[in-house]
């Protein structure tokens, strides 16, 4: 099936080129398709990297080769996989990805740990050998190519190319940081695989790249959902070069530290955002933001269990202001909360405070503001000083077409 | 809107009179409608009573009085209002509950506690206590009237009436036990409430009564899901007027009480099915049965992830046999699982074995039962010997049109 661009795409942003960052992609047709599907990254000699992946417990050999080798800090290579994600696939699978560490490690005179690898899209099926082995060739020869190819060839069934940029000066030293993601198309049986990638020139010790990792992680993509289901791929890895030749960063007290960080929230969130706005069938953004909790990780909890409602996410995308529904989805958070204390608003409008509609609700600027693509909730407990912004989609026919109407 | 009947649906069921059950209906017109809509049960004196309640935050002064009056272990009449749920009202909700039990108990000369109250429909409009009163006054002076007028009135947005019964013999004595429950149609702003209620003429003590319940309920009531999404009313009530004469039971070792609790849970179960029956939009009849997991427990939980999966609903809805994505919610549940050990199935035909697909798997088989209206899933997790059955609906065309296409 094709599937039509999403009505809330953004346009692929003009991102700066990293020192030290080389990117090649190739045809290894993992799906009978003519296009590149094989990204290949070069790192520079000692590339700091850090990592995320997914928790679930049925995480593809990807995935578990990739946790241990972000212990050892050091990359040389990224290679990305689309159209397989290599998933469920056993003592197989495990063997394809060695094979490419190992034939990646040869080429580029370094450790088969410090080569990363990354798969996307049917599970159950083993990574063909033969066919990783002739794309990883054909890369390796290829002429560099710039950031648009690259996220192009780690895509699916997105509908738009996502990147993101910032810069920060540390000390004397601008550095810059770019990333891209996939992620949430998907065509049966493939899975919603959300694999993404940060680099930058800047220098930064593996141990504090992973602690700031962690932290934007904990306010950016852990802050997205589209239905609620957790992919057995899902990966981000960010990667520091340090050719921007700045005093290497290792701790909150260095000089620069906070701008960095800044830097990398902010990509990380667009990023993360950008995931939202490809989510199946979305017609609408939404953003809940949620106040007065016990905590801010209770908030989170909240703001998500609001945001993965299907009752909530079909309400937006019939325009209805019901809050109702959303009153339903906080008291199932299993989350500190008071039916009396609790206010609900939209656009910036309250419908009810503490425990009840307020009597001069006007639903005139209500109804305006879900009419279009832009969404705001706002959700004060009233209990304390967590907040927490989550992000997500509504849930509409489309959604139902992309994952039932079409077989595999 | 008008809701087409269920394709799931089956014809209500010939349900036994219960000596000391007493019901009644009227008309309140919470709504602007011409049907009943409350329903006032009388019960013998003496009767007995056990409850299970929302675990939601938010939940309304019908649950919150519910809560405590079940521990007196005493009942003599039930009202249900349909149409309103009463719920997110503040003090003047419940006023409205106080005012009911009161009225009641000044007419049948019991205590207010002994009168038990659900409602069931809008959120955030306080029930009107004149068409309550007014209600109460119609449905204490009307005929006593049988299961189906009463099923019918606690009805909201149900495309079928539910009912189920069962017998069980106590020693000498034969007693009945008759269910009814009303659940998962909606309209927006309305909420998925289920109210259910069972009454038997056997006599059984109340904490006994209470035990057996919530045994039968974490294998019923609490192995369905349809959407994920909690109410704020749901409520499940059992009466035991005792008129059947049998020595009271108050424990496992009283003669009887297996057989009680056979017959108790098979209304569960029926009651429990119904409702994934009516669940919105449904298509299909989805029983997951989960073996070889840590515990019981462990085997709902990942139960209930796959049936809240949107991804698994609608790969069902399309009748594709996509274990992937049943990989996918056992990994994201969050319970014990290992990867290499994972068995999934299909109607009685294995998929994939031991973390890998069958080699020898046939489509065909699988494709035949999955075209079907009753759809039988095996997961084994391999790894101890927990097991549990849930049981949901899929997810389709219907779920979004009924939520998001038509305004409240």
């Amino acid at each position: 099936m094709d599937l039509a661009r999403s009505p809330l795409a953004v346009p692929f942003p003009e991102l700066p080129a990293i020192e030290g960052v080389t990117l090649r992609v190739a045809r290894a047709r993992y799906k009978n398709w003519d296009r590149c599907d094989l990204t290949l990254v070069e790192l520079a000699p000692d590339t700091s990297v850090a990592g995320l992946f997914t928790k679930s417990a049925c995480a593809s050999s990807e995935v578990e080769l990739g946790r241990e080798q972000v212990k050892l800090g050091q990359a040389r290579a990224l290679v990305v996989n689309a159209g397989n994600s290599n998933a469920f696939t056993g003592f197989r699978g495990r063997e394809a990805v060695e094979q490419i560490m190992a034939q990646v490690a040869g080429a580029l005179d370094c450790e088969p740990s410090d080569v990363f690898v990354s798969s996307t899209g049917v599970i159950g099926v083993p990574l063909p050998k033969d066919k990783a082995r002739a794309g990883i060739d054909a890369a390796l020869e290829a002429q560099p190519c710039g950031w648009r190819n690259a996220t192009d060839a780690i895509g699916t069934t997105d509908t738009f190319a996502k990147g993101a940029s910032a810069t920060a000066i540390l000390g004397e030293t601008r550095v810059e940081l770019a990333g891209i993601i996939k992620g949430s198309g998907m065509i049966a049986p493939d899975m919603a695989t959300m694999l993404g990638y940060v680099f930058t020139d800047a220098a930064v010790e593996p141990v504090f790249l992973q602690e700031m990792l962690d932290k934007a992680n904990a306010a950016t993509f852990s802050c997205i959902t589209v239905d609620g289901d957790t992919s057995t791929s899902d990966t981000v890895l960010a990667f520091a070069t340090g050719k921007a030749g700045n005093a290497p960063l290792a701790g909150w007290d260095d000089a620069g530290a906070d701008a960095f960080y800044a830097a990398l929230l902010e990509v990380c969130r667009t990023l993360a955002q950008l995931v939202v706005r490809d989510g199946e069938g979305a017609q609408k953004f939404i953003e809940i933001a949620v106040s007065g909790a016990e905590s801010d990780e209770s908030a989170r909890r909240v703001g998500l269990a609001i945001a993965n409602s299907p009752l909530v996410k079909t309400a937006i995308a019939g325009g209805d202001a019901n809050w109702g529904r959303v009153v339903m989805a906080v008291g199932k958070a299993g989350e500190p909360a008071d039916r009396d204390r609790l206010s609900i608003g939209f656009g910036g409008t309250w419908a009810a405070k503490d425990g009840q509609p307020l009597p001069d609700y006007e639903e005139g600027p209500v109804a305006q503001h879900l009419a279009g693509q832009e969404i705001r909730m706002d959700v004060d407990l009233g209990i304390g000083e967590g907040c927490a912004a989550v992000w997500t989609c509504d849930l509409t026919h489309g959604y139902i077409s992309i994952n039932a109407d079409y077989r595999s």
